[in-house]
């Protein structure tokens, strides 16, 4: 299949957990599969747009609610594209991750059926018509029916990215959820979840300072870490479940997050500074669990909007064992904010190729299976 | 594009809205765009699931629910096909319709954006994950993004299977919901869904006898059709729109049904005799209103599960006015149990060609689109 292999031009699409905006990136995708971003923006959903997934999330949608939302989130991705295909033409297809609303890989039967499941809105066809372009999309459905935890999926783009260096390297991305990726010389490339990233931490900077985040740390810089409720937050069960494992908004919810607070210090700036330090302590804490004991980590190089908090990385550099070279996906020439959609481009470049897209190592499925749905742009 | 065209053999998979069960049907397609049915089975939904589905209906299920179905759903329709594939093997392709439990094809905006939508659940990749089979599915998404009803798609079926000959036909589907096609040599084909097919039928026949549909016919055959109850009926908004039209049980819902029944005869078997009527008198208005005055209707061909209904037959023999030959799809070699699974057999061969596959006369979409989202089965 290899020699038919063109470079093609691909929009990357995906909104994370923290759900604020649409990533938009027009990548290169070559034959070798590396990915180049030529550009990306931000595109803002509406205000009550916005509102309408929060209300989702809350469980308070009705099934209209979620046909018309699929609908309208889909037309928001396409005008993410679009704005991108006004400025450099029609890319040879869009991937869109979507925008998930509930992920439950690891359901009980109901009659002997399945119920193990994830739901990523924002419609594929939607995003086709509205572009014109063939759009791949709905790449974690198949991995979940194939026995996988659905995620994550970006350690696939990490070891077609990181592995020809000689180093064993652990790609952390530090979005709404935090998520590992250990690459090595050793081991099959192996990834999950490691807790929580940046959706307590934003939740808390919107509550009690009225900001949708920590910009610079500066917060957190000005406040004490409580490391008795830091302590006691580490103790959630989820940083104890052995990988492969992933996890999102369905368990550290509002709820979740509620009931910590009742146990937090009174001033808020070191509520700030501590859940800072439970993302990067906690991400230490799963290396300490599950990977060192097994894998000799020498570099570890951070993603997403964690690698822009300082505080957050001077926490990392503390909490590493010493020897550990902390980079970011910067030094690598990877764009630390788009990073997740330029590994959706790269998925939705193998799909389209029909090579299988998953690792199961990462996702716990059953075997390598081609991701994702085509819908023709015409 | 033409000559490269095969017979292909596809499994065809259909929910329609009385929701029992699952339609499949291993058809046979050639270049032509004809199609045979091989053998077609039905699969009853498993019970709990069946109860999760009418729960989405009456708009009682959460998130979870729905992405979790999904799931489920998908697992069913891969279960049905599977036990095709155990005696015919694997098929080239399936073309599944999925369930819907939403149509909103005009809705208003929010933020700009819009919100006309549909949701057929079921999911793609389940279905080709679980089977081993390239899918089809969610044809409908295209057409309303392309500013169409996303329905009716049996039409272009139609218009390929009864354009040949040299007859005014009108192709009448009795489902849930009743759709006409209307092919003629002086017309580009078009459709609409004339309103209620068994819904209503269906729900009374089970309130009242405890039975989930009146065999032959027997229960309106001990009836009387009470005119005033029928005459009040008939005065229902829907059936005065004008075409392009669709309906589904958002519309004719539970509400509307119970709230008809406060006006019903005393009894129930006279309930019975005019809910049928209601169906046969509401497709010859629709006739009278929308088609007879621009083309001269010669022939109807009727499919579908009223097509087996004595009673419901013989009323529209009575309402048709004279000289309009009454058929049924066998009369044509076409299942009556099995042409919508025979149409969507059809409708993803072409999604697997890049033919365009929808009718902008039927559905009233800006242009021809190729419907449906392609999933690997590797």
């Amino acid at each position: 299949m290899g020699e038919d292999l063109e470079v093609k031009k691909v929009i990357g699409l995906m909104s994370g957990t923290s759900c604020d905006s649409i990533d938009a990136g027009l990548c290169v995708v070559t034959p070798e599969l590396k990915c180049e971003l030529i550009k990306g923006i931000n595109y803002k959903y509406p205000e009550h747009i916005r509102a309408k997934i929060f209300q989702i999330f809350r469980q308070e949608a009705s099934i209209k609610d979620i046909c018309q939302m699929n609908f309208a989130i889909g037309e928001c991705f396409a005008n993410a594209a679009n704005i991108l295909i006004e400025e450099f033409g029609k890319p040879d297809l869009i991937a869109s991750h979507g925008q998930t609303v509930f992920h439950a890989p690891q359901s009980e039967k109901l009659d002997n059926i399945n119920l193990s499941s994830t739901l990523q809105i924002g419609d594929g066809s939607v995003i086709a018509q509205k572009t014109g372009c063939l759009t791949v999309s709905n790449f974690r459905e198949a991995d979940i029916a194939a026995g996988g935890e659905g995620a994550p999926l970006v350690c696939f783009a990490d070891e077609k990215w990181f592995k020809s260096t000689d180093k064993n390297i652990a790609v952390q991305n530090i979005g709404g959820i935090s998520n590992v990726t250990m690459i090595s010389h050793s081991h099959p490339t192996f990834g999950f979840d490691t807790g929580l990233g940046n959706i307590m931490l934003d939740y808390c900077v919107n509550k009690f300072y009225g900001k949708s985040y920590d910009k610079d740390g500066e917060i957190a810089k000005s406040g004490v870490i409580c490391e008795t409720w830091l302590d006691c937050l580490l103790q959630d069960d989820y940083y104890f479940i052995n990988p492969p494992k992933t996890t999102g908004r369905e368990y550290f919810s509002q709820r979740y997050i509620e009931n910590a607070l009742n146990f937090a210090p009174s001033e808020p700036k070191d509520i700030i500074a501590t859940v800072t330090a439970l993302t990067a302590k906690s991400i230490v804490q799963a290396y300490e669990r599950f990977i060192l004991p097994e894998i000799d980590i020498e570099e570890v190089v951070v993603g997403g909007g964690g690698a822009y908090n300082p505080v957050m990385m001077n926490l990392l550099r503390t909490y590493l064992p010493e020897g550990i070279i902390l980079k970011t996906h910067e030094d690598y020439g990877i764009s630390n904010n788009y990073k997740e959609v330029m590994a959706f481009a790269l998925l939705g470049y193998c799909t389209y190729y029909a090579i299988p897209n998953n690792l199961p190592e990462c996702t716990g499925a059953s075997r390598r299976v081609i991701l994702g749905k085509m819908a023709y742009g015409n």
